[in-house]
């Protein structure tokens, strides 16, 4: 759940269904003030934020067309200038003309919702990299309920909310099933305007980022998900893909992705492991000889809890910044690993579903849930952010956190349990293919 | 538990007892960087750190004597002279000679283990507020322990460590009793040398601090408690009372007091809340009239969880940065408040010993758990930087979370129900007296 927090940014909860979750006349040029903040005190650059929208300056579509942000509060010249919210939707309100309009309207009749952005606006600019990348996230989400509830047998509560700054989401969560204690699978879709002090942080990866007036309008959108199982043979599995688009004064476009998939066991099983790990070095090798060797590293890294000196997991990949080789071809990874999280997981869910356990092994998953939570209220970049984001919502930011934890005074397995085998893998981690 | 964790700093479980915690040869000049960046950072000054020694340059005591300072890796000419560890327990091994000293020596026979600093020691400068104050943390955690211990019928576990840097504590649980699911009284004395960041912190606060080669020793203890009851009809309680000493170039000491005791119901209970704020009031007003209405407001303040604009509970005092009328004044007032947690607190505990609940109450019982878990993690000082510290001990830490806690997604108590009356306290927080 490390970064859908980063763009869950409304409290109010189940809010009605709207034909396009992007009111851009409302203002476009708030600056996220503690977003700036964030950026700058963040080791690495993030990868969710708000949204920009490119509205051709003609008809055509441009990729320096004139940009909107919306988001904010007051609206401001030079960004907005004539264009609204009606508007817009009335550009948009024609049926669809191709074949690939009908590819996007029935695509989206499969999802768990409608998308965060109208389809008709979707398919108007279905070619650019924030409408792709938002069928990826809503095709993501819902592949992946759609599995979970076949093998539960339990439904998704599914709310649709918006962000008061621009920008809205999805959560998906199914609670105290047959199966999963608690499921959450979340698409967020947000936009605004980067400082100047964010655009710091930008420089220290190499690259100057010059806004117009200061001002750096970007969007930013992305699929996460936890998966916490009853059973405690069935082990917790975490996934998160996400986009992030940046526009300099100049109309250039900088970009990349970030994401990554992890499993967090109760128990060791080298049979589960081998087959999580090697389906998310088939989608890796796919793309890149050195994505799963790098990226398994980065994961293990990046999930470890310093004060206990473990991992959170057994790991999987991880990743950020991914700006290369192209567009093109980083999407086509990141789409082969968002298309790899039902079979990495699934089967394994599966293969333990009827497993017997003890009230002992329940137990010590619950120590394990307690850990989960240390991480992700304590170290997780995104959850941090999200929870000092003023107007976050909170129940989609912290339904990553399990139904139930434990925590025990001292509480450390004898040497020669399968308890303590665990743990030996957490505080070493090791390879799996 | 809020400062609890800033001398728990030793990962090494269960060590043996020693007769002196304070290792005081082992060098005096390792500047504690972390914590000059933690005290840099944090909103207020910190007040528990590592502690001075202070040694009369001849046979008396002097304010003004050479400052030993312990918990430091290497020995620095200027601090350390020729003084060690086994000297130091030469010079305090005398018998008794006077009443006072028998009485020292007595009351530590009643403490739940023997006191951090050696007995012998305690006898040397009984005058001295370093004494006064770990005599008074040493009985506050007896008292407390006592009175726990009688009303469920279980036994603490004492758990005594060492903190290789300088100093150590005692940690007191008693976990799955008759009446507590997890109850953790905890004592730490920690001394060590300040940066010269952390001084310019002290800056802000009014207050110039020399050092002598840019290093400030100093010294913090404290006693620290949490306690959750099995009962949902039973509150949980905290309290955590601390002292701060230290030490310019010129040999000018500063010393501050901080603490508070705060309740946190899973039911609104008048009769309690009444009774818990009236009981800290009365020690409040012995001293001062502002005591109780500004402290109650800081600890409204402090306990607060901005991201579900909720306070942890239902308050009671809190305070920070007392150094006046005088250091006698303030200490006796500190004492007061430390006299004050069994009376507070015990009856209450009493009163509803043998409450019927229902499974629906303790379920909204472990779902407040969980909220007390992300003030614990996400905001409370003494946690963050305790976890942030290398060597902390990490269980000391911790032992403030409850056994077990709930995250439901969007758990909202219908209007009208109990639930909803403490939520709504929580969101408005009242006056109890």
């Amino acid at each position: 759940m490390a970064t859908i927090v980063l763009y869950s940014i409304n409290r109010t909860a189940q809010t009605t269904v709207r034909q396009c979750l992007i009111p851009y006349s409302k203002g476009a040029s708030r600056v996220d003030s503690h977003l700036s903040v964030f950026l700058k005190t963040s080791v690495r650059r993030l990868t969710s934020l708000p949204r920009v929208i490119w509205v051709p300056k003609a008809t055509g579509r441009t990729r320096r067309g004139a940009v909107l942000v919306a988001g904010a509060a007051a609206a401001v010249a030079g960004f907005v200038a004539s264009a609204t919210h009606f508007q817009r939707a009335e550009m948009a309100s024609v049926i669809p003309k191709t074949e690939e309009d009908t590819e996007i309207a029935e695509k989206c009749k499969t999802f768990m919702s409608p998308p965060c952005t109208d389809v008709k606006v979707l398919q108007q600019r279905k070619e650019e990299m924030c409408t792709r990348m938002e069928m990826l996230i809503m095709e993501t989400q819902a592949e992946f309920c759609r599995a979970l509830e076949e093998v539960d047998g339990g439904k998704f509560k599914v709310d649709r909310w918006e962000r008061k700054e621009g920008g809205g989401g999805i959560s998906c969560v199914l609670q105290d099933g047959k199966v999963f204690e608690k499921a959450g699978v979340n698409v967020s879709v947000v936009f605004g305007n980067l400082t100047e002090e964010a655009a710091k942080q930008m420089r220290s990866r190499g690259k100057v980022l010059k806004g117009k007036d200061g001002k750096l309008p970007f969007c930013a959108m992305g699929v996460s998900s936890v998966i916490h199982p009853t059973n405690p043979h069935i082990p917790t599995v975490h996934f998160n893909y996400r986009y992030f688009e940046i526009e300099e004064g100049d109309g250039t476009k900088q970009w990349w992705f970030g994401g990554g998939t992890d499993l967090t066991p109760t128990y060791v099983n080298k049979e589960d492991g081998a087959h999580f790990h090697n389906s998310l070095k088939e989608a890796c090798d796919k793309h890149h000889p050195q994505y799963y060797p790098d990226f398994k590293k980065w994961c293990d890294r990046y999930f470890y809890i310093p004060h206990r000196g473990e991992t959170r997991g057994i790991g999987g990949i991880f990743f950020d910044d991914l700006d290369s080789p192209s567009q093109e071809e980083a999407f086509s990874f990141v789409r082969s690993c968002a298309q790899t999280v039902v079979p990495c997981y699934l089967p394994i869910v599966q293969k333990h579903l009827n497993d017997p356990f003890s009230p002992e092994e329940k137990d010590w998953q619950q120590v394990r849930r307690g850990r989960y939570v240390e991480f992700n209220l304590v170290y997780d970049r995104g959850v941090k952010f999200g929870l000092a984001t003023p107007g976050s919502r909170i129940e989609s930011i912290l339904m990553s956190l399990p139904l139930t934890a434990k925590w025990e005074y001292m509480h450390e397995p004898p040497k020669g349990t399968l308890e303590a085998d665990m743990l030996d893998v957490l505080r070493n981690p090791k390879e799996w293919v």
